[in-house]
């Protein structure tokens, strides 16, 4: 079902494109993920691209250099747009085609380059000077709930009495989120207003969010859909995923407490879902699937349906994922971000085979470039906990930052930062590039 | 606010197309609904039409045999597309002026129709004929939950002790649905798969859901959109209304009961939402906006956000909706469909501009196309009910068919087939078309 490692995750190859050799870079030549770049320079559309140390190469420009044959061509082609949908429609054996051409084309000791110098450079443009947009037209996005850590801490504040729920080990819980308010890493994110109601208060009232809260989250994108009423089995599920990517759910905490009876979380979470730029292929992490779950001796095994023995073995990923956080005071006296937090994705309930089949299983159809989020990724200790509501204990225990501020939520002027990354003996690490979201002010324009 | 009454609703209009005449035509020339259409006998690309009669005007084929000017020549242009999206995206003065120029041309004193009558002609295709489509791209889909009757009686089921939640007479209750499995008028609907969990069972069990029922809403669509982090004043939100359709909520209500808690519905809504073929404008609406909900004394003033005099005098529509049945058994003794109950849309607690701007409260942008639903529309008395689990209360009231049957949820074979219409002393009749969908058994293809 997972990918293969492949010669292009040999760890001993090197890039004609230096930066990429760096030990630190998230993009070495055996990462390749995949983006839309515009150039900030130019008037030229939005272009796919692949990140390569501080570089993009432009892909459509570099099939115009040298030849792509079958499959790697095909894919080309799919990459001639804006986005990246088209690609991620046809299936793996395209991505893979793509992936397999360009890693040989961007090797040190690659011939084409030796001969096309000049042209292959000028498929590059620097990071620095492009602008990263939204790698996809995501049509519907849905947001799960597969951290059992995040759903414990969580349920036992909204619900002492009853923290996690009867269905969590049965159900990969998920509830459909808001595309069009998703923005790329970045953009920044304004306060919302909404109704909230203090526990003493008779009233709601309308206002600024008072308990502004991020949640740090893994999302992985549809490849090939399914038909309506055409379930997709758990055995195939992987194949209908084509990528990972890092997703900031912000929450209003004050709101979502207010509303989320008895539908689920709405304009709590709907004013904005940041996404990081790149898009980490299924194939790129094939080294890191070593990040087994067990569940508890006495959990339940899941219904066959979401039940195959391959997939409690290889459905996890060993992803590492951190969070910082600066303050315009921190900024201003040029402090460098604080980590809030380091989790790890293989310690999710679910995979990702699990919800994707979940969600199929009552024949609801997937479109390429549909978004799943994983639900806040928190672990067993304190430290690994992907959200503020969590770290800070709900308000109770402050979060000290080195400009001598504390934080129970999020302040106006605050920016978070989001890290991924994979390492393993024996493999380059590979990362995800970040997702960043700095804080506006609310808007007075509501009456 | 809402549009105002023009020569267009005069109800003296006739049209040459003589069945629009008709008094029992849900498209007099009074309505004028859009629309996207395919003929069965070519392979033209799907066109924008208007109902008219039992007739579509193909709207860009009649650009081309007579003359429109400024706005109305605009809006054709946005007719080009294969979807009302670009129609949509202006505003109201856009389609106003293609229903003042389209109203024009149809009457049955037209000049131009009697100087051109055999192109004219040519632009009409025969409903029978032709291939319904859904309308509009819809990027988003948000579900709500604006009848209080319905949301006491179901609530009643789920939370006896509590049945309507403190926040209900704040705040119009909503979440996001799903958009790619939104479906055409007269599209099979299969019955779905999932999880649900017998209240004596230890585990639960995964099959084909067993308590299937039908939810009647009206949809309504988004035209101009908002940016993202800019509010939509109550005293704009029926600018950014275009118009609006039946919508059936299909819903699975075992799987609904085990998986909505707490993030809300999932897989018990998403595997299917059938939408009427035909967008009624706001404008087309206009003589009847006449349904006031009176809240009770002691109910709160809506926040001030949500409340402005107009929209508490003239936010309702009074739009009669009916639920029609028919089961295999029936249709095979050639028996007319059996209706399950009538309602009026006037009945809701929250308006169509109240559930809008709640919606951009926080900053969420809306776009041209976006789909909202009313939730369940149920009225004070029993056959006003809007869904089964209502009507029959929770299967304790079984609905008896004519065929002998009776009906606790839907069977495979099954039709649900809903109708909605506008009428009032002193104005034509309009209609809404019908909101069909045949019930197909279960797929086996889960593991």
């Amino acid at each position: 079902m997972s990918r293969l490692i492949n010669e292009t995750h040999d760890p001993k190859l090197k890039s004609w494109v230096e930066s990429a050799n760096d030990p630190n870079t998230d993009f070495p030549i055996q990462n390749l993920p995949l983006g839309v770049f515009k150039s900030r320079s130019s008037n030229e559309p939005p272009r796919v691209g692949v990140a390569i140390g501080n570089q993009i190469l432009n892909v459509k420009a570099c099939s115009e250099a040298v030849h792509f044959d079958k499959l790697a061509a095909e894919a080309v082609r799919a990459c001639a747009g804006s986005s990246l949908n088209s690609l991620m429609a046809p299936g793996t054996e395209h991505c893979s085609a793509l992936r397999e051409r360009l890693s040989r084309l961007l090797r040190a000791d690659s011939k084409e380059y030796k001969s096309n110098k000049k042209t292959l450079e000028k498929c590059l443009v620097p990071m620095d000077s492009a602008q990263l947009l939204l790698p996809v037209e995501i049509g519907d996005y849905t947001d799960f709930y597969s951290s059992i850590h995040h759903a414990t801490n969580v349920g036992s504040m909204f619900r002492p009495d009853n923290p996690l729920l009867p269905n969590y080990k049965y159900v990969p819980i998920g509830y459909h989120g808001r595309s069009s308010s998703i923005v790329v890493s970045g953009t920044s994110v304004r306060r919302p207003n909404g109704q909230t109601k203090d526990d003493d208060a008779q009233e709601p009232f309308f206002g600024p969010c008072r308990l502004l809260d991020y949640e740090l989250e893994v999302g992985f994108f549809v490849g090939p859909g399914n038909s309506i009423g055409e379930p997709i089995k758990i055995k195939d599920a992987e194949n209908h995923i084509f990528g990972l990517c890092l997703l900031n759910d912000w929450s209003a905490r004050d709101i979502q407490k207010w509303e989320y009876q008895p539908l689920g979380p709405f304009l709590g979470k709907s004013f904005a879902t940041t996404l990081s730029s790149w898009v980490v292929t299924m194939e790129a992490l094939a080294p890191f699937r070593n990040g087994v779950f067990k569940r508890a001796d006495n959990d339940p095994k899941p219904l066959p349906y979401l039940d195959i023995a391959e997939d409690q073995e290889h459905g996890g990923i060993d992803l590492t994922l951190e969070v910082f956080i600066t303050s315009e005071k921190m900024r201003n006296q040029k402090m460098v971000p604080m980590r809030l937090s380091q989790g790890n994705f293989k310690d999710m309930y679910w995979t990702i085979a699990q919800m994707l089949t979940h969600h199929a299983s009552n024949g609801c159809n997937l479109r390429p470039g549909d978004l799943m989020g994983s639900g806040t990724v928190s672990g067993a200790t304190k430290d690994s906990r992907g959200c503020l509501l969590e770290l800070a204990s709900r308000g109770s225990e402050p979060i000290q930052l080195p400009s001598g501020e504390a934080r129970r939520f999020l302040q106006d002027g605050d920016e978070v930062i989001m890290h991924a990354y994979c390492q393993r003996q024996g493999f380059r690490r590979i990362g995800f590039g970040e997702c960043r979201g700095p804080v506006l002010p609310a808007s007075n324009k509501t009456t």
